[in-house]
């Protein structure tokens, strides 16, 4: 069991930044997030498209912002259950709050921050009749670990972005690499594209197009998939099937935690700190709504940074807080860093 | 005549970010400030001093955050009053405001925002009797234009950061520089310290200590200044004073401009857009007060951003406002600029 102060649902950059936030003031986080790594639709959609209206950034990548925000919160240690998605929200005695993941990962919170973006990030699924059966057991909709697939048959199907990159970056690790789309034309970074070109002329990559995958064959784990090109039907061994055909971002078991629902979004109280009808209970960024609400970024940040001084005054009751600058008073880790502005000095000029 | 659709009182990270925010909905801004160059107390207090809480940065200085914030609203090319200060604001009529500055500039706009952090730097004078008689006739309280001093004999009085810094700085500038300070010892940036120490030794600041500029001298502009040290009076020749004995923020004029003011701050309605009790006007950054209130940069950022949201639809009533994302729909300078992200292809492998 996961224990915390602050248990943040969602990694993208509201949640996130509300580590650093709730650093400052000595509340510990943790955070779940569905997809497999940090950084929420910005790592997983669009990591090397600019951003042009964080404050303060005339451009940067969103990889890059979200390489920053984990290098901001490093000092904190924050925990993270990445790869699994928050299933239940429930508030177990006075103190505690537990939320527990579909992996049955159990975390207990004396506060929950909700950072959810547009909702969980599911997976469009190609129409393949037995697919659940063989779903973790050869067909991944994320590469979670690219070693999973060194010296592997595998097949991407996909003619965006994801399925160009990683077909790219798996031709280097796995055994056999052979990418199905349905047309001809891919649609991607044009370097992107010309590099899967370039691959397919080396032999490095397989390209079936226009093709779909159409059937999975094996005994518990994928062993071999259906081709079908233009009406005929081939199979080929593979190990794994990696369909990259986008994701959908759905609310999903957040709807059903008896948080109050308006537009697909949970409304919080913005006149004070971004709490939801359930006290204790707080959503910050795209997934919260208010009146005037704007999804973006920087709004997130805001709004993590007052929910977490109201985290803080509801586990101290009674505690003055004095805010402190971070250029005055420096910033302590828990880790035992210390970052802090250069101390002037009192001398004397001879 | 300056006319703008936004005005904007202070040219602090909160009021620049604005410009950017205003700019993405086609209004045009202008910005008034009281010190000579655009960033507020960062840029004049703080410069080199890091920030460790800006979403997205494990630290930049504030000097740097200032450029960063001028190069991302350059494309909006925003008008700029500097080293003045806005002494009334007005409702002429049901469209314009009117905003005349301590130096008669007038200023007309459709909405006014006011960025003033807390409130107009003004410098803390010397108790020297006649000192009013010679301001702007030889004695500056900033350094506005380096140039001005030029070949001139020039005393600085202080014993802080500016001091050391516009010494060091104007050694090379003007033929003369006396540094006075009422202790023997500094309180600075220990590099800036030292460097005086060796301009000193190489004869290049004229020391002073322990002791303090007491009178001024001269028909019309400074001529000569009375130095004294410990009970001992000296006059030396100058053609310039600076005295750099730090800045203290008052609210000042705004005060005076019929908003509703708590804790020396004025009151927003933050549950909908940070407007004040004046339809037309709002308050954003640390110059404003609602309950939750604290008083960061990010949370500044903020607020500019559903202000401009407000003014938008104030100054286009009617008009249905789509949200869009600048990764997906660039930014359009109104210098014919554009920023985009790079556009995918669709592209045949063959």
């Amino acid at each position: 069991m996961i224990t915390t102060d602050l248990l943040i649902i969602g990694a993208g950059p509201t949640g996130l930044f509300a580590v650093f936030e709730a650093g400052l003031l000595k509340l510990k986080c943790h955070i779940i997030d569905a997809l497999p790594q940090p950084g929420g639709q910005l790592a997983e959609l669009y990591p090397k498209k600019p951003i042009f209206d964080i404050p303060g950034y005339p451009s940067v990548n969103a990889g890059d912002l979200i390489d920053n925000l984990m290098e901001q919160i490093k000092q904190f240690q924050p925990g993270f259950t990445l790869a699994e998605t928050a299933m239940t929200l429930e508030k177990i005695d006075d103190e505690w709050f537990e939320v527990v993941t579909n992996k049955g990962t159990v975390h207990r919170a004396k506060a929950v921050a909700i950072a959810g973006g547009l909702g969980t990030f599911e997976p469009r699924k190609p129409p393949i009749e037995n697919i659940a059966l063989y779903e973790e057991k050869g067909v991944e909709y994320f590469v979670k670990d690219p070693e999973v697939f060194r010296d592997k048959k595998i097949v991407i199907a996909g003619g965006g972005d994801s399925a160009l990159d990683w077909s790219i970056f798996l031709s280097d690790v796995a055994k056999e690499v052979t990418l199905v789309h349905r047309r001809n034309e891919f649609r991607g970074a044009l370097d992107s594209v010309e590099k899967v070109q370039v691959l397919k002329d080396q032999g490095k990559i397989n390209l079936i197009t226009p093709a779909e995958v159409t059937g999975i064959k094996g005994d518990g784990h994928v062993e071999s998939l259906i081709i079908t090109k233009e009406g005929e039907e081939v199979e080929i061994t593979a190990d794994y099937f990696i369909p990259l055909f986008g994701l959908t971002p759905k609310l999903g078991a957040i709807a059903d935690w008896g948080l109050e629902i308006e537009k697909n979004a949970i409304k919080v109280d913005n006149s004070l700190d971004y709490q939801t009808n359930r006290e204790g209970i707080y959503a910050i960024g795209d997934v919260n709504i208010y009146p005037g609400k704007l999804k973006l970024i920087l709004c997130g940040f805001h709004e993590a940074t007052l929910m977490c001084q109201s985290v803080y005054k509801r586990l101290n009751p009674g505690k003055n807080y004095v805010l402190k600058y971070t250029t005055v008073s420096g910033v302590d880790g828990f880790d035992g860093s210390r970052k802090e502005a250069e101390k002037a000095v009192v001398k004397k000029i001879d």
